[in-house]
C-alpha cells in the first residue's frame, strides 16, 4: 500500500538540508548566545547571520525581525502593537480572529471564492483604525488575497489622515505563513508594514516563526524577561530553530518558481481525476489560478461526511485534512466555509487536499482513485441506508 | 589546549539520547498533532505520552501541564494567572522580576548568602496578595531557597483567609529551571501551586519549557489562536521539543542523586584549588551545602575585572560566565550581587563557574590553574599599572 500525504498545509516534513543545518545546534553548538565567551559569540553570530538571511529574502532590515515560537505568537505580537480599532476579514486564521476579538473591530466579508474586496476594506476603515490584517494566502481554500491592492487602500487612508492633520497611525499586517513556500513574500512589493512567517509551513521546524515590522511600528512584548530580540521577545534564543528557519526560507525561495508550477500541475491533475469520477464534486476557491495557492485543492462531496472519508482514506494509506488542523481536532465546522456561504451539510463533506515537495504524479493518481472509491462507497452506503429507512417492510 | 566549559547554568549541551529521541520528529514524524488521520494521531499520542512522563516525574496530573517556549514564557504565564498583589524576592530571574513589575508588589530582601527568610515573606504578604514567587535555586550564586517552608507560610495565610471569610486566593510559584537537574522537583513535596521548568537547563533543547499549575489555578493565555494546550497556549505543538524535554527530565531524574554528589565534589575541588592560589578570593552563596546548587561556584576576585578574565580564559580554552547570561550580554552589574550587598567593585570581579555532566576532575584542575594564572596576571598588570601612575618619574 502506498503512503500518500496530502496535508502539507497542516505540516510540512522538515527538509533534510534544514535538519542537517539544525543538528549542530542540537549537539555540539549548544552555547547560550547571550554568554560572553568566544563559543557563545559564535552562536550569537550564527543567529544574526540567520536573521540577515531571512531579512534579505523578504527584502527587510535584519533589526526589524523578531523570532517567535511560530506564526500564532507572531500574529499576536502584531496585534499587541496597536490599541485601537482593527479591520480583519472573516476567513483569517484563528489566531488573527482571536487577537482581533480583543480589539474594537470590523470583520469584512469575503466573496464566495474567499477573496477580500479592497473596496470593502476601504469602507471598513474608520478614523481610529490602527491595523488591517489580511492573510496573504488562506490555508483552507487557498485564495491569494490582493494584499498589494490593500496596501494602496491603507496608503490612501494614511494620506487622508496626514492631510487632515490626524496622527493615528494605520498599519497593514499579513500572515504569509501559508504563502511563503510558493509566493514571493517581499515586504516592499507587498507594501505591508507587518508580516508573519512560519518555519513549519516551509519545510522547517515547528514552533519557529518570525514577525517583521517596519521601523515605524513600535512592537510591545507579550512576555517579559532577559530582553532578547530587541527587548520584544525575551527568552534564550531557539538557535537551532532560527538557523533551520533561515535555511528553510532559502530553499523555499530557490525552489519557489519551479515548485509552484509543478504543484499547480498536480492540483489540476487531481481535480480532473476526481471530477471525472465524482461529477457532483464542488471545488472551492478562486477560479483565477493567480489568485490561488498552486498546491491546494478544496473539494466538497454532497451527501458525504468528511470525517468518515478521512478514516476510509487512512485505511488506503492516504492522509487528508478536513480543513485547518486546529478546527479539525475539535470537529467544528470551519469558519472559512461558513464565511464563503457554503451550506453546512456540504461543508461537512469537505476535504482540503494539499500537495507539496514530496508529492508525485503517482501519488496524485493513487489518491484520486482512493478518494473517488471512498466517496462512492460512502454514497452507496448512505443510499442503501436511506432506502432501508424509507421502506423497511420491503426487507422482509 | 583543553576546551573546558564552565557555564552549564547558561546552557547545557543536549544529551545525545535526547537528540536521538527528537530526531524522528525533525524528519519522518512531522505530522501536525491536531490533524485527523492516523499518522497525526500517532504524534498526538507521542505528545501526550511525553506530557504523562513529565507529569509523573514531578508528581502532577498531565492535564495540569502547559508546554511553553521556555521558562521565561512559563513564568509570564504564571504571573498572568493573577491580577492582584504579588510577592517576590530580590534575586529572582529577570523574567520573574519583569512580570512582578506589572503588578502591585513587594520585593523581599535576601540575606548576604542569597537566602530568602520565610518570616520576611510572611510579613510581605498582604490580604490582597495573590502570588508568591521564589525560585527553587538561583542560577547565579546557587542558593537553594526554602520553598517547602514558604509553602507553609502561604498555607497559613490561606487558612487565615478561610477563617476570616476572605475569598482572595493565594498561590506559591517556583521557577525550578536551575534546580531540576540536581534537586527533586516534586510539586507535592515542594508544596507549590505553580512550577516552571526549562528543558534547556537539563540537557534538553532550547525554547521548551513547562508550567505546571494545580487545578485550583485558572491560567489565562498570553497568546490566542487554535486553542492548543487546553486553550492556554495556542500554536502547533513543538512535538520534537516536547518529546525531547520528557526524555531530558527522565535522564535528569535517573542521574540526579549520583550527579549531585559528583558535582558537589567537583565544586569543592575547584574552590579549594582556587583558594590555595588566590587566598583573597570571595566565595558567595550559602555555607550549608544543602542550601546550594552542587555544581555552582560563584567567586569574586578583588581588584580584577571579570570581563578581562573572561577574555584571558577563553584564550586558555576555558569558557566561564560572569553571571546570568542575559545580564552578561548587556554588561550590567548583576541585580543578584547588588541584592546580597556585594560592593560594586567586587561584583565586577565575579565569575560564575558552573559544572555539569561533561565536567571531569581534569577539567576542574586545568580550569583552576588557568583561572588562578589569569587572576594573578591581571593583578600584577594592575599593580604595575598602578605603580606607574603613582610614581611615573621612577621609570626614568
Amino acid at each position: 500500500m502506498r503512503d500518500v500525504y496530502l496535508d502539507y498545509a497542516a505540516a510540512t516534513p522538515v527538509d533534510p538540508e534544514v535538519t542537517a543545518a539544525m543538528l549542530a545546534y542540537l549537539t555540539e553548538r549548544f552555547w547560550n548566545p547571550s554568554a560572553p565567551y568566544a563559543h557563545a559569540r559564535e552562536v550569537r553570530d550564527d543567529v544574526e547571520r540567520a536573521r540577515g538571511t531571512v531579512a534579505r529574502l523578504i527584502g527587510a532590515r535584519p533589526d526589524c525581525l523578531v523570532f517567535t515560537a511560530g506564526a500564532t505568537e507572531a500574529n499576536n505580537l502584531a496585534f499587541a502593537a496597536v490599541e485601537g480599532h482593527v479591520v480583519v476579514d472573516a476567513i483569517e486564521h484563528e489566531s488573527v480572529l482571536a487577537c482581533a476579538a480583543t480589539h474594537a473591530r470590523r470583520t469584512v466579508r469575503v466573496g464566495p471564492d474567499g477573496l477580500v474586496d479592497p473596496a470593502a476594506v476601504a469602507r471598513a476603515i474608520r478614523p481610529d483604525t490602527e491595523l488591517v490584517s489580511v492573510e496573504l494566502a488562506n490555508g483552507e481554500i487557498g485564495c491569494v488575497q490582493p494584499v498589494r491592492e490593500l496596501s494602496r487602500v491603507v496608503a490612501a487612508e494614511r494620506a487622508r489622515r496626514l492631510e487632515a492633520g490626524e496622527t493615528t497611525p494605520i498599519y497593514l499586517h499579513t500572515d504569509a505563513s501559508q504563502a511563503a513556500g510558493v509566493l514571493s513574500v517581499n515586504v516592499a512589493t507587498l507594501g505591508v508594514d507587518l508580516l508573519t512567517l512560519s518555519a513549519a509551513k516551509i519545510y522547517g521546524p515547528k514552533q519557529v516563526g518570525v514577525l517583521w515590522a517596519s521601523e515605524e511600528v513600535r512592537l510591545r512584548p507579550l512576555v517579559y524577561g532577559g530582553g532578547q530580540e530587541g527587548g520584544v521577545r525575551s527568552g534564550t534564543e531557539n538557535v537551532a530553530g532560527i538557523v533551520g528557519f533561515a535555511r528553510a526560507l532559502e530553499l523555499a525561495c530557490e525552489r519557489r518558481a519551479e515548485e509552484s508550477r509543478r504543484l499547480a500541475g498536480l492540483r489540476e491533475r487531481l481535480r480532473e481525476a476526481l471530477l471525472a469520477r465524482v461529477p457532483d464534486m464542488v471545488v472551492s476557491g478562486p477560479k483565477n489560478p493567480k489568485r490561488r495557492l498552486p498546491g491546494l485543492l478544496h473539494v466538497a462531496f454532497p451527501g458525504v461526511e468528511a470525517r468518515r472519508l478521512v478514516i476510509a482514506l487512512e485505511r488506503r494509506g492516504v492522509s487528508v485534512g478536513t480543513g485547518s488542523a486546529c478546527a479539525a481536532s475539535r470537529m467544528r465546522v470551519s469558519h472559512v466555509l461558513e464565511a464563503i456561504g457554503m451550506p453546512r451539510a456540504l461543508a461537512e463533506g469537505s476535504l482540503r487536499l494539499t500537495m507539496g515537495r514530496g508529492t508525485t504524479e503517482e501519488d496524485v493518481d493513487y489518491a484520486a482513485n482512493a478518494i473517488a472509491e471512498a466517496v462512492c462507497a460512502e454514497v452507496s452506503r448512505r443510499t442503501v441506508h436511506a432506502s432501508s429507512i424509507v421502506a423497511p417492510d420491503r426487507k422482509n
